[in-house]
């Protein structure tokens, strides 16, 4: 017996979403709840997926069952398919498991043909409505089945109209829709040299197989990839007795949400129109009605309807999108499902269905997305002004919320104009560490070069500022002006950023600056109560560290200490210190930055208290901190008293063919024990400090070596480390703790972690550059390549976005048994950027980390993926 | 009871070389086969662990176990150590696991004092030689327990011999060394503060620590870096009875081994001097004479010698290099070992002591160090010439051989020289695939910067050219030359390089060629007989090919075909490829590619007949086509017909931050797959071709795919192959087979080997490529800062030479073992540096791959080395 391919809606349900779509799923649903559903049945996606296997080719027990499922509704609708004298007319339509809205194909009115068009008119009494229908079905089949443009029917539409002098197609007569038929098959013809097909069994497979082949059309692909769908789910095929809401003036159509999807006001939302499909509501020509209004019109059918919205809420828990027609008086329900709403929207219908007893609070948690809430932690465009606009161009969305502002060329100018009162967007080829105190004074960066996890896309999301990064198509010209589409701008003219969606505008915009509610805290307070993982941000001064104890976050996970080191004279003893040709001068250097590296500290530790800091020493190559242009090279060897050719001879030297894999990390460390030395020096003396001063706070300093691929490096630094420590503590006369640990991001320490735990008292997984060099991918290089991946299919999501559990993954996971086999009580955390994602945090959760650091504005979407991750691993 | 950490002779034998060190061992060996030894006990290298363990402190037990056994020989000499009327006087050696010839200390004649020295004139009834033994000993004590240096008693010897108005130390008489002994001692004392130790058991002692602390010396590390010693082994001590060759005419010292050790003869080979001790042997100053004179001088002596010798030899199945002393008449053996030989000799001695019958074939192979044959592949200076000059500079010794030439600066010269019959050295700050034709016309390449596995060195490598990379101390001038060592070179200057040192000379130097004698070709037969590894070679054109192929490759495991596209007019259509700007130029582009790629393919397969081909598809970054100076720039703008900032902007996008982890491999075939079809058409074709011409030979080209890190990748770029191929064997109507698999070089390959396997028939791992990523060590920058890892005893090995087991290793073992449960008739092999590298076969061997491929002049050592992984993991 052969598999079975289709289901009657009711012989389905709600939960066989992965068999039967979504929409399928709710349809079957609903029949069995015994709502007013218009009879029909599924086509599976394994039939979908068969027919991928199969090279298109539809198979014949497939044919068969869908037929048989045809005379099933034949017998319950006492309707013939393809009979002229009582036809049955269908609906074939997309759903796949998940929403994909308008992203696949629909073909209404299947079974017409020139006999059954004229039966149509003659049972509806309604000839013109035959004829619309019929044209319609045409328009459509030609477009969805037989690949023949839409668009050039409107021309058609167009003449006709012309020739007639008229303006909307509801002047269009009967004989209008009729000559228009004519004329389509002609079009028809002439393009496909063949017949319209009046097989209705034809028709019906065919738009089968057309369905099928859209769920890989390029607009499906590519939002599969942004919403993280994989493409072997394949689409089901929802087969549907047609109902009209185009009759007469006791039809109509429309759709509703059973809350208000902006704001979450629990009370009807939506529009209608009456005499209409369904198509007709999306086309805006006529102004539809606000869903009260039906309550005057058909009293009965809106109280039918407002009752089946309740009895929909109360099944599925969950504010409902539906899709209704009423035909010759009678309501039917085309369509539910979870409605898509905003942040704020989301989180008071959870707090709502919460309190009125229809959800636990684990419930309640598990039905808002974590990364919506990202919407809510940012300023946007006011909605109204961005219809107003168009951009001139777009990139990656590589920090969100929206920036207007006034273009600023160099860091240096962007602090300029901030200090005047200015507000300022920052554009540049790309950033580099000493733009810092320009990407700061900035309310949005724009770079021409480098992807979603380069220098400035990384910076901004830690400053909580937008940033669209990697656009192309920006052209830098000798005076260091630039365009963009088409668009000359130089320093001082408007131009707009939209971070969450890559969009670049050409003039300022209106922005709404962040708006929290209390049902936030509300959810995140429940949030707290369930989740097991401590959340941490990713800070590296006061501001940032503040920021993220208001937003909720437990600790630092990561300071970066480099970043300390570009502001004002702190660059200079910098490259003083690099510059140094023996360990005297570089002590000298390290001197002068040590007091302000402990002033730094100091202030850190006051902002957390006695919550935990995970300081990582000295990370990048040398270089990074040197200029790299003539004139800068020039006035720092003036600066420095050495030659213009030395300097630039000391830079060539530290010039590194791939520097991401070169001397950086501990490895300085190890080359410059005095470095590390320093830094333990700044963070054991601050710590005391500040311990003295309020000896109510337990404050253990985590320091943290980056970089470790083999444990004696682990060893030798953490010598330097604890020999320098415990002398300072030992002077203060101190009781001082503090822990030694190392970031887990070199492939080799994680298969040697257990030897590497031995000498670490934790363990933090930089995921960065442990996807870096699982995949040997640069991060600053793949972006341009990487768009080849996604258009073929060979990788659906960005590895340093999305934490690639498959392989990197493992990586992680076998670090984590090894490294508790080394060390029973090792601490374990994560501090790259995929601590802050949410289907990375559940990997997390499950493989057993005590913590995630992410962005102080990632906090909140954190720690409720943490409680996602908790309720969905019980 | 405490732990045994002292051990008599008697009670040790040869094999407790982990304990008693080699010499240790081998002088209980000799005791235990009643050899004529002086009585003598050892203390473990578990005692000298103990003392590190300690922080340097001796513990009680081995104080008292040193005491009670020097009592035990007190008892078995008669004699009393520190007692002045017969005194015991005892040497204190060094000895590891491992021979370290002359990189620890040795102190002798110790137990004299002011009293005993007296004793011992009386007794030897030679006062000179007490009070000479007297001054050695004081010299040595300050030298090696309290770190006077040696020389400043030198200098003490030269004011005496002015003095005198002598000149050799024979001229001193009995008075001059006791008034040696007087300004020694006020000359320590000045020094110490202190009087020089009169105590015996203080002196013994102090001297067993010194030795302990000898271990870890400089000369020591890095003799056990470069000779991979782990320093955790330690050193043994050796405390033997003094036995004296300087104590009149019937005394005498020597060394010798018992065959020759340059040629292998099979007859004693050494020298003797009467009257002295070891160190005037190799002072030098007395004309020591050759061993077969001592038949005439002392028969009976020699003829128990010799006897010994036999006994030694027939014992341990080796040629010994053997240490005697005569005194008095009688003769003493102090040291046995197997002795240290040329390659040549190493040959023919195994093969000798196989015919002689002392040893099986296997035990005859695994006596031949694999490594060792490097020098017989490759011409070296002459010996002599050798001595007569000093190197002006050393750097990395990155392939070996020996070259003498004139400077070349570019590539461009080097070939022109060449032209004019000129034996050329080409030096570059560093070399790129474009100066290809230049180093293979020359001698010899000397690079400023890169390791020994930057493009020079690896290039050099796989051509068997001697090259010296990384030579920081070069420094180039404005016109191109450049200052070495304070000479001054331009083009056409004389200049040597020795590869296998790393020293560079500046002079014409006279050098030998290659030599292979019989006993080579001997020896590899028996290495086949026993290897289950098969060898292949890397190669990318037909000489190298032939090359590899008279070495015994059984194939070639790596066609690099991107060399293919560096000479005369093939840069000019690759450049064309790159700077396509569509995809119909491009493939115009690659059809001008495909006739050269095929005619290429040919070659090979001609000269490899039907032994497997594995070809890489193009594997490197485009921009390495590409010109990187103005002039270049503008000459290839002006050939495209480009503009020249137009041809700037293409480079500059092909610029990436980290090319290593870039847009290259399998990356560049999926964005550019008719690059992929060109190079699989060029392959098919030319196999297609050859197969009709010699039906006789089974042609199945290996096809390979570089760097996939992810199944889906392979699975693209496979199905490009195979269209591509089976379409052209259709329409040749042929009956071709061919593979298509992947290299491994990508950690996330790995850790999805089961996956990868599905879509790939063969692995070949990319060691290279996986050791950069695992460890996340960029091969081009890391040798800057691994010397800090050398010097920090963080790393002991170059992980690019040898390969990392305990970290890489886990990958290709996680590889082999996913790879096979993927599918179980995976064919695996490696065609990283690694594969000529004898421990890495070892590990290779065992972990089950099927061949390793390696430069044509290594497959005589991997061929050994297989045999050797067989033959001792049996």
């Amino acid at each position: 017996m052969s598999q079975k391919y289709v289901y009657l809606f009711s012989e389905g349900n709600g939960s066989m979403r992965e068999l039967l779509g979504g929409k399928g799923a709710n349809l079957a649903e609903m029949t069995n709840l015994g709502l007013p559903v218009p009879q029909g049945f599924v086509v599976t996606t394994e039939a979908c997926n068969k027919y991928y296997d199969d090279d298109q080719v539809m198979d014949q027990a497939v044919i068969d069952q869908i037929f048989a499922n045809v005379a099933e509704i034949e017998a319950l609708s006492g309707k013939q398919f393809g009979d002229a004298s009582n036809p049955l007319l269908l609906s074939v339509r997309s759903g796949s498991r998940a929403s994909m809205p308008g992203m696949m194909d629909t073909i209404l009115n299947l079974g017409l043909n020139d006999e059954v068009v004229e039966s149509l008119a003659k049972l509806s009494g309604n000839a013109r409505f035959a004829y619309d229908s019929y044209r319609r079905f045409i328009q459509m089949f030609a477009d969805v089945v037989m690949e023949l443009p839409k668009h050039t029917f409107e021309v058609i539409i167009d003449e006709m109209k012309q020739e007639r002098d008229i303006i909307l197609d509801s002047e269009f007569t009967a004989d209008d829709f009729k000559e228009m038929v004519r004329r389509f098959k002609a079009y028809y013809y002439e393009n496909k040299k063949e017949d319209f097909p009046s097989d209705a069994r034809f028709q019906l497979l065919e738009s089968v197989k057309a369905v099928f082949r859209s769920w890989n059309n390029p607009r499906a692909e590519y939002y599969r990839r942004l919403n993280d769908i994989p493409s072997t789910w394949g689409t089901a095929v929802n087969i549907q007795m047609m109902v009209f809401g185009n009759m007469g003036d006791d039809c109509g159509t429309g759709v509703a949400f059973t809350r208000n999807p902006a704001t979450g006001e629990n009370k009807l939302y939506g529009e209608f129109l009456m005499n209409a499909q369904g198509e007709d509501v999306v086309a805006g020509i006529r102004t539809p009605r606000d869903i009260s209004e039906l309550k005057g019109i058909m009293p009965e059918v809106y109280d039918e309807f407002q009752e089946i919205c309740d009895k929909l809420e109360a099944h599925y828990k969950d504010m409902q999108d539906v899709e209704f027609t009423i035909e010759s008086g009678k309501l039917y329900m085309l369509q539910t499902r979870s409605g898509k709403r905003t942040a704020a929207a989301a989180l008071k219908i959870a707090v709502d269905l919460h309190e009125e007893g229809m959800l636990t609070k684990e419930e309640a948690l598990l039905q808002i997305n974590p990364a919506q809430l990202d919407s809510l932690l940012h300023p946007h465009f006011d909605p109204e002004a961005l219809k107003a606009v168009e951009p001139i161009g777009k990139a990656l969305p590589a920090s969100p919320g929206a920036a207007t502002g006034k273009v600023a060329l160099t860091a240096e100018s962007a602090v300029h104009m901030a200090e005047k009162g200015e507000k300022v967007v920052l554009v540049r080829l790309e950033t580099s560490p000493e733009d810092i105190e320009g990407m700061h004074v900035s309310e949005g960066i724009l770079t021409a070069r480098g992807g979603m996890t380069s220098h400035a896309a990384v910076v901004a999301r830690g400053m909580g500022t937008c940033c669209v990064a990697g656009c192309g198509d920006i052209k830098f010209l000798q005076d260091g002006s630039f365009e963009l589409g088409g668009q000359h701008f130089k320093e001082g003219d408007d131009i707009s950023l939209d971070g969450t969606t890559g969009f670049i505008y050409g003039q300022p915009i209106l922005t709404e600056p962040a708006s929290i509610t209390g049902y936030f805290e509300t959810v995140m307070s429940w949030a707290d109560e369930f989740r097991r993982l401590d959340i941490r941000a990713n800070a590296d001064n006061p501001n940032d560290a503040q920021q993220a104890v208001d937003f909720g976050a437990q600790g630092i996970g990561l300071v970066r200490t480099e970043h300390m080191f570009f502001e004002g004279n702190r660059i200079k003893a910098m490259r003083e210190m690099i510059l140094s040709k023996n360990q005297e001068q570089r002590e000298r250097a390290l001197a002068k930055l040590l007091p302000i590296q402990r002033a730094d500290f100091e202030a850190l530790f006051e902002t957390m208290r006695d919550l935990p800091i995970t300081v990582r020493y000295l990370d990048p190559p040398l270089h990074e901190f040197l200029p790299t242009n003539g004139k800068d090279i020039e006035e720092l060897a003036k600066e420095m008293d050495v030659e213009v050719h030395e300097l630039e001879s000391i830079i060539d030297s530290l010039h590194e063919f791939n520097p991401m894999m070169g001397h950086r990390g501990v490895r300085l460390a190890i080359s410059y024990p005095e470095i590390a030395a320093m830094q333990t020096q700044a963070i054991i003396e601050a710590a005391i400090a500040v311990s003295k001063k309020h000896p109510e706070w337990k404050i253990v300093p985590e320091l943290m070596i980056p970089l470790v691929g083999e444990v004696r490096e682990l060893t030798y630094v953490k010598e330097v480390v604890t020999e320098t420590a415990d002398a300072i503590i030992k002077r203060e006369n101190s009781d001082l703790k503090y822990m030694v640990g190392t970031m887990i991001e070199i492939p080799r320490a994680t298969l040697l972690a257990d030897e590497v735990a031995k000498e670490a008292e934790f363990f933090s997984f930089g995921t960065n550059d442990l996807t870096q060099m699982t995949f040997g991918f640069s991060r600053d290089d793949a972006a341009g390549f990487l768009t080849h991946y996604y258009d073929k299919n060979i990788l659906e999501q960005d590895p340093f976005a999305r934490l690639d559990q498959s392989g990197v993954g493992q990586l992680v996971k076998l670090a984590v048994d090894r490294g508790l086999e080394g060390r029973p009580d090792l601490k374990l955390g994560v501090c790259g950027e995929h601590g802050g994602d949410p289907s990375s945090i559940d990997f997390f959760h499950r493989v057993g980390l005590d913590y995630v650091s992410c962005s102080p504005y990632r906090v909140p979407i954190a720690r409720l993926a943490a409680a996602h991750a908790a309720l969905n691993n019980k």
